[in-house]
């Protein structure tokens, strides 16, 4: 795919200025999210630079909450006992103007979780991230659907170009679908407009590390966070790249999946301006 | 331990086969695993070639479960509320005729425990994988047993051989006994007949690094569920060999427990035919 | 900080002969911790030597508890249905003479945490490890408390002195405080009498990996259950310094968080007595 040399030209210092707003805020992020990614999740934010909080339990919220500087979203192991947490946590994000970001993990896959995905965007997100296929299931649900595959995507992320601008206009979210292109978009928002942009870093391996994900929308909450609402757009668009990024430098040492993980998380953790700068690759 | 040229030279292109199957299939495997282990299950799971679901709410099982092709029960962390998860989970798996394996995670340590597995073994699971203590307790329930150590085996796998028999014949499953050699028997079973195998391959130290066991279980999931169903057998030896062989890669280059398991999943999703030829060691 | 050679000179064979009679002894700790923790704490209890057992539910707690050399007890990710299992076990544990352990992960983040650590507290852990926000929260106990950032502290461990020794004295337990120097103090004990002492070791990048807090208490667990009771107080100087010395030794081959995390575990697993006795750095 072409990329518009000038358009990189701009959101370089763009990302940059994003990354080092994170690092010199460290922002706490409270994090709802499932079982298996917890040690990523938590790894990820702490070598971004943020402070992340694992905090389940709805007695801690009235005290905790309103503390936070975003909220992060995961229904990855779902269970009935965590939904309410996870829409208590969000109603008193919002109560607080916290953002909050949403990660549909496996939104297809039984009408319960599909369901509570639902319930989840009533609550109206700052952003939802998900792969293809989860994008796909949320903006036809209603309409019958298809069995998905487990946690996969079965899609490709350019498949759900038309899904995320239908969820970005239903949901008023701002929407980031993660593939060989990512593609993050918000329709008529009043506070992003109309925009549709698409980040073509990473590697394919990463789909060989589990929890990665929900890494990277971990990363959007901090990004997001440690932005002015007024840039939440572009906050997510850089958290993307930015991983996305460090998955590309990390690969150039990787022998594997399990040295991939070690190495982008240490990329991440030590990503420069030169090293940003001559990897980025943005269009739209 | 002397082997016999012969039948490595028969087994070598059996596991390949194996191994290819699976690659090709990219099974979907729901597990109901401990906390400790999802993040190595997981990732186990997909650097070879599957892919994992961490699907523990029987809310989603009616629409999840019938779209699976194996299931993967593991009693690490068990509590109360999980133990009815995984009956149903299994009873579904049977009704869809889909293979499903168990991993008795220190079986012995307490009654609850040992009545939670007794429980499930009744549901017939196509293979159980423990390691030597585990599978004795096992054998031995309903007959007075002292206290097992923990999580971590006391007997050598060897110890184990009669009891594996024994659970075999009773369980009607293939018993697979994890240790310095691996052992894999089925008794009088209408589909694999009498069947005992050893596997010489793995490391010591794979014992230093946590959830290895759970991840070869997991690991024995995927290889049945590529696998023709008469062909079972096979792909449990194959799934203990990969793994151990895997392992013993990984050592060349690891300088502790936690190298080891970074260089084991990379070696893991890289392993290709000469240097799985080379290193297996497999009698019986 | 100046250190007093002669001091280290006597410190250095204590840690060395604590740390081999961990190994030797193979310590059963069981824990009860959070979730993102748990595979670090398991990983580092194996590399140590000692064999971690993840056992939360109360139903085994009368057939496995009295069979353990010692309780690990992390409040992280706590909820209202976890905190009676963590209570039964400590009963249990000092009605069998086990020594426990107590981490009060993000102690002042909410009242419930709060009131749950304050629970625990009366049943008299052996030994209490915080980082400094935690110790001084818990001191404050009562008196009205500003929030505390999440789970990483907001306070340097050496303005936590007088907050230890309060506890210390309030608790009858051993308090630790973690930071750019450890602190490890008993006032007025029966068993260990008024004891202040510092371990100087340590890198800053510690704090970049999650769970590194929850680790280094399940080891305390360990040198501790390893030891025999009148020496408590020198187990817990021991294993804090000996996990901060696998921190310096990994961070001399470390690229970032993640490297970091991998080699502090293969040093832990690997150190012999000339590099402990080169790095040791405890004063008091």
């Amino acid at each position: 795919m072409e990329t518009n040399k000038e358009e990189q030209l701009e959101w370089g210092p763009t990302v940059w200025s994003h990354l080092t707003a994170l690092r010199d805020r460290s922002p706490l992020i409270q994090c709802i999210t499932n079982f298996v990614s917890m040690d990523l999740v938590a790894n990820t934010l702490l070598s971004a630079g943020a402070s992340p909080a694992m905090i389940h339990s709805i007695q801690e919220f009235s005290d905790f909450t309103p503390h936070i500087d975003a909220l992060y979203v995961n229904v990855g192991t779902l269970s009935p006992d965590w939904l309410p947490s996870m829409k208590a946590a969000a109603l008193l994000a919002n109560e607080h103007r916290k953002p909050w970001v949403l990660d549909p993990v496996a939104a297809g896959s039984s009408q319960f979780r599909l369901n509570a995905c639902l319930e989840l965007l009533l609550l109206k997100p700052t952003v939802i991230r998900g792969n293809a296929s989860e994008i796909i299931a949320l903006s036809q649900a209603g309409i019958d659907m298809g069995p998905t595959k487990g946690v996969d995507s079965c899609h490709e992320s350019m498949d759900a170009v038309e899904a995320a601008k239908f969820l970005a206009e239903a949901s008023g979210s701002i929407v980031a679908v993660s593939g060989a292109v990512d593609i993050i978009c918000s329709i008529k928002s009043i506070t992003h407009g109309d925009r549709l942009v698409f980040v073509h870093n990473g590697v394919p391996m990463l789909q060989k590390i589990t929890a990665t994900g929900c890494a990277v929308t971990a990363l959007i909450a901090a990004f997001v966070a440690a932005a002015d609402p007024l840039h939440a757009f572009d906050a997510t668009v850089s958290a993307l790249s930015v991983f996305a990024i460090a998955g590309e430098m990390g690969m150039e040492l990787a022998k594997g999946p399990a040295s991939l993980r070690m190495h982008l998380i240490d990329s991440l953790y030590g990503l420069d301006q030169p090293a940003l700068l001559s990897h980025i690759n943005i269009t739209g």
